[in-house]
């Protein structure tokens, strides 16, 4: 069996084909540039700190931020989350999280409150499903200083954003942090009209940058700890980081091939958005509508289909979910089953003791792909 | 001017130049294997969990240490620092620093002092390099828990590792960590032999990795709280990292293309490390006499050649250290001026105000490129 013959539809995980001019980009920079920014006034370097900027520009123009001093580049989403939560939060706050978040913002806010500093609360699904404002007016307190929305569940695909949700918040005085890991790539946003005041996203997911790359957007200048304490570049003489954002977050060697990588990603995207969306779509509405036709197959979501990205949990009934991968596995189908690093999501859609099996499309799958996946699941589930 | 027409002396900064080798296993990851390890059980994600055992394994050999499961990828070696120092050090303790540390350790380790959880002093250099272990006892404390030592200079080159000073600290019962940061590449070295309990790396130098990974090597089972939460990949259903080594500190998408392209930088080291320290050897000795017969030139350092990495710090008198690296960009020629992110080192070499220019040499450099340096120095020095 050749790599070139799997058929990948855990796109969800990371995306496995990425847009030709981002491996150009990735090549370009590491073969040609090579060296880091801000570490020297020699001409590469400068070149590098140009790049860096550029680059800062297109992410602070897709996600409708207020600066390019605004975008802070971090390893991943998670860094991002933890080192916006530990440097943000401080004790005696309290939390609002939509219950579909993932462990990489469950987890540090968990931590938090077992170390005494904060408490959270979990708001039901339906306040962002039908903008229930009534209902989310009960989990506030005097003391919520923060609501944490993820753009779209790496679950079940639902989109949680709502502009209505954001602006009732704002009006409580309570500032929202938006986690983009999943959908930032199909997801168009703005954070200056939509009130999101922090934002995290991921390059290797649907922006279709490499792996190691992700960070954080402040509509504001950012006036938190940082998590990291290193060299920055700038006033290395300075016995803790200098006080100059976005570099005091950035301490270390910054992972400049993959942030030029993902610059052209979403480029790329802000290009091909449109078209990219539609072959989406269609992928999405064959697979739904072929899992929806057999029997014993239980769907976790998909109703309005505008309202999800193109991702599918689901259960065969009687199958274990991990049964289900390991047979799409021996017929060269990848997908993802068990928990998928988010138990709050779980807890939620009642899948909590035994996971889903999920399957996640992109832009670069075909619908003979989906068409054997479904046969295959047809064959499993008796359907 | 094209980027290849560019002498590229910064190598201590990055190197720029990576085996073929190495591009070609970034490549092959990216394009051929694209998933990440440990989210989900597909056959690529295997592929990709077994692909990353190996390249643990090739870490912990290299560095002589005791088990793949004692090798934390991180994005570099700050964070690595970062997750150390944070994680083991407890209220009270009290620290030991070479004088040469980075910034990557000293700030990290002041901001600790500054929130009054640890103390720290700083040892004279004659201890490291006059293996003079009655000094060192005058710092040692009833609290001294750990001695911080860099594996050589990011400043001078000068290599400070000796097993006898480590030697020494075990029978005191204290701790060492080593940053490699500078010569993990060169100076082959044992944890279990030297003595090194810890040990913090980065690919992105003279390991002829990808930017964008480090990591953090320990004799024994890493049993320190975690740095970032989040998901982790396995035990989903946990609300904090689950207490699995190394997993437990590595939460979030890891950066697998650049660690696929860390192993076969470390395999290459491995194959060709006499031929690559012979001709940095040459290179070294012509450079560094190069420029003693320059007169108004001071060179901090390089007494005796086998106890330097291929690195010169230097100031041409009178001429600033910014000019100096201004006038040879204007000839094509990248060298980095000024503290180097280490404001510890100048201090204790007597640079603090004036900075140093620094020339840092590699494998893929020429002779040529070295003459026609030394013959921009001899002008900017009228020497």
């Amino acid at each position: 069996m050749h790599l070139n013959e799997i058929i990948y539809l855990d796109n969800a995980a990371t995306t496995r084909k990425k847009p030709k001019v981002v491996y150009d980009a990735f090549d370009y920079y590491i073969k040609e540039i090579g060296a880091s920014p801000g570490r020297g006034s020699h001409l590469l370097s400068v070149l590098a700190s140009r790049y860096l900027y550029q680059a800062r520009k297109t992410v602070s123009r897709y996600f409708g931020c207020t600066s390019t001093n605004n975008v802070v580049f971090t390893k991943n989403a998670t860094e991002a989350a933890n080192l916006f939560l530990r440097g943000y939060l401080k004790k005696g706050d309290h939390v609002l999280l939509s219950p579909m978040e993932h462990n990489a913002i469950f987890r540090p806010i968990h931590s938090l409150k077992k170390e005494g500093r904060i408490d959270y609360d979990i708001i039901p699904l339906e306040v962002f499903r039908d903008l229930k404002t009534d209902v989310l007016d009960m989990y506030v307190k005097e003391s919520t200083k923060l609501c944490i929305i993820t753009l779209a569940s790496n679950i079940t695909g639902e989109i949680l954003l709502s502009s209505e949700i954001n602006k009732y918040l704002k009006s409580r005085d309570i500032k929202v942090l938006l986690d983009t890991a999943q959908g930032a790539g199909r997801v168009k946003l703005s954070m200056v009209n939509d009130n999101i005041d922090y934002l995290i996203f991921t390059a290797h997911k649907d922006l279709y940058g490499m792996p190691g790359i992700g960070g954080l957007c402040s509509l504001e200048k950012l006036d938190i700890e940082p998590l990291l304490q290193g060299g920055t570049g700038v006033h290395s003489e300075e016995f803790i980081n200098p006080d100059i954002v976005p570099e005091k977050y950035e301490a270390g060697t910054i992972n400049m091939p993959s942030i030029w990588s993902l610059k052209t990603g979403i480029e790329y995207i802000e290009e091909n958005m449109e078209e990219i969306i539609e072959k989406e779509r269609k992928l999405y509405t064959i697979c739904l509508e072929g899992l929806k036709k057999l029997k014993n197959v239980i769907i976790y979501g998909g109703e309005k289909i505008d309202k999800y990205l193109s991702i599918i949990s689901f259960n065969i009934d009687g199958v274990d979910c991990q049964e289900v991968s390991r047979q799409l596995s021996e017929n060269n189908i990848c997908v993802r089953s068990g928990h998928h690093c988010n138990i709050l999501g779980h807890i939620n859609i009642g899948t909590k003791d035994i996971g889903t099996v999920r399957v996640s499309l992109d832009y670069h799958n075909s619908i003979q792909e989906l068409e054997k996946f479904i046969d295959i699941i047809k064959k499993i589930s008796k359907g």
